[in-house]
């Protein structure tokens, strides 16, 4: 029988990454007890609609709806409203299937209205029956933008979508991140958790702007003995996205080692694959206690082994509770 | 063989039936010589998106993809968005099909970027294969309200769609039209025509706002002689719509004679069903030459066959070009 006062896991999430990790996490411990703290600089503003790309995806993989081979988007969709954009010689190059543009058109109605993103995101994720707390980091507009050197400044969505991610960066920024405010209850959520996860998510551009909105990180610190990051590199490789190039274009060391150094002042506990064992000494010598252990999560299934296994080693309490 | 200078036939245009007599009308003239002035104080913003229901009946029904039951929106169509917005408990009243959204989005997209109102509308027009000119009566937001005893002031669509036109009206305001300016070319169109039709559409909330945005009437007054309009009501009723039934609540008469008090000012001639052929004497009294012929037009057979009437009847030198 589980306690009244159950310990609270925050996991800081990007997109299809974090998802499969909450996914799992939600067979592990009770979903009421989880919240996910989302990116939302790579949302984006779409033929008048508010696109919020890593909430959606949330959503719709614990909802059990994702499409399981994009990962992203509504299984059983359909794609009538943007073959007619096409028709039209219209912005075609973001697909969006019926379905899933009934959510955009529900959530920028909604806002329309006057209600605040985590306000929607709520009743959305009620509506989809989803159990986790899904928290967008803040409800002010931050937008992703990347240098290259060869189409010069770009919105995400474009550099993501459009071009695949397949040009080289120069820097990243998150326009609006400044004036930022944390949403209401992340700052309480991360102060109260028991464990925090940093989702394998990409450590530039899903979880970068999360630490980057100001009181965030500061927040961290002081939970840092609570926090674990997740290496969303395994073998030198990004297991979904550019976040191996972006690294490596950006300076950064393609490796787990590379990936701690950025999480290095508000982690204290980490996650490697037992292919990249070897790094352990490194990561350890940035102050990090580690698990090395199977981080491949193509299944719920899979997911839950990995979460067990890394609140079993770092966070026994949560399980007991 | 048609001669170089061709008159030029200007539609004053509702929805659904204007866009019947224009798909006759392209049938009996060289669609390139017609221009339909279309009532654009129906559109309304939505779950962020531009609707324009008469734009967007006319465009498809002269493309031959009206959903030929309805009478508006596309044939073979899906509706999969708006079944999702149900499910979150969202504004599903307004029903929008998945195709016809390409058509929202994509006019939204462009307008946002900076475009008109009529260039999107010709860009539309041009990718659907309609060969007759779309000009939206004005690019400035113009937007009908009606006042009710029961539920106050709401917005047209509201009345149109959500209440069905089942409630009583007091008052028809149509927002933003003393600040609206022709659209482009909507002057040069209707003092060039050789023959101007006013459609069989509602007089008080499709051809109202086009003949109230300043400097229409003016211009219909200089160019009366060549202007005959269709009674949309036959036999008491309105073949389609509310028309009927705002006519009375309005204080009109409820008969070809009622409509044709409306149009005294800004048209010479007028087309009345054979089933009323009994008020031709009382709308001759107001100054109107009179023709009484069959102007049912459920196809499009029947609709060239009403516009090839009126046209040898009052303009036949627009026939011999």
């Amino acid at each position: 029988m589980k306690s009244s006062a159950s310990a609270k896991i925050v996991v800081l999430s990007g997109g299809v990454g974090a998802a499969k990790l909450l996914n799992g996490l939600q067979k592990v411990v009770d979903p009421k007890d989880i919240t996910a703290i989302v990116n939302v600089a790579d949302d984006t503003q779409l033929h008048g609609l508010h696109i919020s790309p890593d909430l959606d995806t949330i959503a719709y993989t614990l909802a059990g709806e994702i499409d399981p081979k994009k990962g992203w988007g509504l299984k059983n969709e359909s794609w009538n409203a943007i073959e007619m954009i096409s028709r039209y010689g219209g912005v075609d190059w973001f697909q969006l299937g019926d379905r899933d543009l009934g959510t955009h058109m529900y959530r920028t109605h909604r806002i329309l209205q006057g209600n605040s993103l985590t306000a929607v995101t709520q009743e959305i994720a009620t509506s989809l029956k989803v159990g986790i707390r899904i928290l967008p980091v803040s409800d002010n507009p931050i937008s992703t933008f990347v240098s290259t050197a060869t189409l010069g400044e770009i919105e995400f969505q474009e550099y993501f979508v459009r071009h695949q991610h397949n040009v080289e960066i120069e820097d990243v920024s998150f326009k609006g991140i400044k004036e930022a405010e944390p949403g209401p209850n992340v700052i309480d959520e991360i102060m109260s958790a028991s464990a925090i996860i940093i989702a394998p998510s990409n450590p530039i551009v899903s979880i970068g702007p999360i630490l980057g909105v100001p009181g965030i990180s500061e927040a961290l610190q002081i939970q840092k003995a609570s926090t674990v990051a997740v290496s969303g590199i395994i073998n030198g490789k990004a297991l979904k996205g550019p976040a191996d190039r972006m690294l490596l274009e950006l300076g950064h060391e393609v490796s787990p080692t590379g990936v701690a150094r950025i999480y290095q002042n508000v982690a204290s506990k980490f996650v490697l694959d037992n292919a990249d064992a070897q790094y352990t000494t490194d990561i350890e010598k940035l102050g990090f206690t580690c698990l090395a252990t199977d981080t491949v999560i193509p299944s719920q299934k899979k997911s839950a082994r990995l979460c067990s296994t890394i609140l079993s080693t770092f966070f026994p309490e949560v399980l007991k509770t």
